[in-house]
């Protein structure tokens, strides 16, 4: 048997393109002591990804040209060498982009009767990302007006929802009328804004009669410029993601920093790795409005490890609709 | 006797330039009841004027044409309509740009032995914002480094000296050597950068070498911008003041918002006025550190209401050193 796997082969200009990736053949690998051999089922593909192929600093080190692109995988153990674990267990690993791999730092998954993927969705980074940032960051309080941006996503679609549970009026912005339907009707927002359609301020303005209370920041750009307009006064934004700027040649220049001064605004930045230790708290709290039916949940899924870098390519122009998954096994 | 006051003659576009202003003389007000008639002693000229005489959006409406310009000024109380007050009293009031004026919301001063005009400054409005700012949203912990902007004026001054008492490095930010300085000399910051150099960055890496961990931010554009750079992880932004944006015809594009993101800053905008209930234990706070000599403190008089103008003009433009004050007694 071999392993198939993606690995860096340049670093991206603005745009990443299917062509900073190379897909090598390599041999299996062999558990040391303590290590599992993990056959990797689903490939999760994330925005953040694309920061790891740049060489500017970031949370953390980028993946170095020829290394296996980083990336969550779902897998199911072969061989053991780990008294942790048996041959057959559902793991969660950070093996990257590949078929197989052996590794000490992986996961043993709870049985919560759900299919495997949502561990890499809503029950993975992107659930988590969603309530942590929620509720520790954006504090939305029945009653206030709730904008998340990227709101068909895996991190958007679970903030909206969970901001309707709390109370919230829920406007999304999302791009074309098919997601942002999608957003409303199934999702159950209140509103949800076409960015593409090039009234943003016009649009926001009429979707948020009471202002903007809190904004669940995943796109940046000229999005949160324009919602810096519309923010109340002690409101908060929760910068969890700038997908726009990423793939930009140049940053974007925001123009309405006043807005902060004069709403006293509290802007903050997030990583999910911040909450950690507490990531049980938030699975239980997920798992729970997931068994009631309450959370609605979809999967964009790329077939075969071959097509990680088009499904990369394609999520980070927003081509993608939901949680964003490569399917191996 | 007559009253001379000073309103606003029409709203300036970019900078303030005396011709802002016209000079009135006007008939002695006569206290109704529950008023006391006061004689203006100082004149507190600040910042933030410059967004009253704009009609755009601010934390409160703006000055109307013709009106008197706003202002706190310290005076003597000279007939009184309320028992509370008494001929001979020293009152803080909101009075404004002129010499005498009668008013129901003014407030007695106590007696620290410090001189009157103390209450317009590092005992008055700048001095408790420098003490809610940096207490309740900058937070600074022993051993950490923090930046303040505008750094020999009213506000930033108090700031680096309480950052300096609770065990920081406390580096300013400031316009010529002088003030650069002083800052170093006479207030005892470890460091003073002078953005006049046009080294900003290379001079701010410099003078933080463990990076920045709180920017108490009184200028915004380009400094703040540049500080973006420069910020840790899990760091604080004091937004406090822009005063660089307040002139500028079209506002400053800030591209460093990413930092906030990869390196989770907290940004957060503020105004004094969210602590009033609390001023009370501001003025115990400082007072006491006045009183054991460890806060130094400046003033920058200018002579008779007819130069008050003038003296705005100057400050907004950086020209004045230390709290600006106009002399009207």
């Amino acid at each position: 048997m071999q392993n198939t796997r993606v690995v860096l082969a340049s670093r991206p200009k603005g745009w990443v393109s299917e062509d900073n990736f190379r897909i090598e053949q390599a041999p299996l690998a062999s558990p040391g002591e303590g290590e599992v051999l993990v056959k990797n089922l689903w490939l999760s593909l994330d925005p953040y990804m694309r920061g790891r192929m740049s060489d500017a600093k970031s949370y953390v080190k980028g993946v170095e040209l020829g290394e296996v692109m980083v990336g969550q995988t779902v897998g199911e153990v072969l061989e053991s060498k780990n008294p942790g674990f048996k041959p057959g267990d559902k793991v969660l690993t950070q093996l990257g982009w590949q078929l197989f791999g052996a590794a000490k730092d992986v996961v043993k998954l709870p049985d919560l009767n759900v299919p495997l993927s949502y561990y890499l969705g809503i029950l993975g980074m992107p659930g988590m990302t969603a309530y942590f940032g929620l509720r520790e960051i954006g504090q939305p309080k029945a009653g206030e007006t709730l904008v998340v941006s990227a709101a068909s996503g895996a991190v958007g679609s679970v903030v909206g929802q969970l901001a309707k549970l709390a109370g919230c009026r829920v406007v999304g912005v999302a791009g074309g009328a098919e997601k942002c339907g999608y957003v409303v009707r199934e999702l159950g927002f209140d509103a949800c804004v076409d960015y593409k359609a090039g009234r943003l301020y016009e649009d926001l303005k009429a979707a948020c009669p009471r202002g903007v209370d809190v904004d669940f920041e995943n796109v940046g750009g000229e999005i949160l410029d324009t919602l810096l307009r519309l923010m109340n006064v002690g409101s908060r934004i929760v910068v969890c993601g700038l997908i726009s700027e990423y793939n930009a040649a140049e940053p974007y220049g925001y123009r309405n920093m006043r807005s902060v001064l004069v709403n006293r605004v509290r802007v903050q930045g997030m990583i999910v790795f911040d909450w950690k230790e507490r990531y049980g708290e938030g699975l239980k709290a997920l798992g729970a409005e997931l068994a009631q039916g309450r959370l609605k949940y979809r999967e964009s899924v790329v077939e075969g490890i071959e097509n990680a870098p088009k499904g990369l390519v394609a999520l980070l122009k927003g081509g993608n609709f939901g949680k964003q998954l490569v399917r191996l096994g």
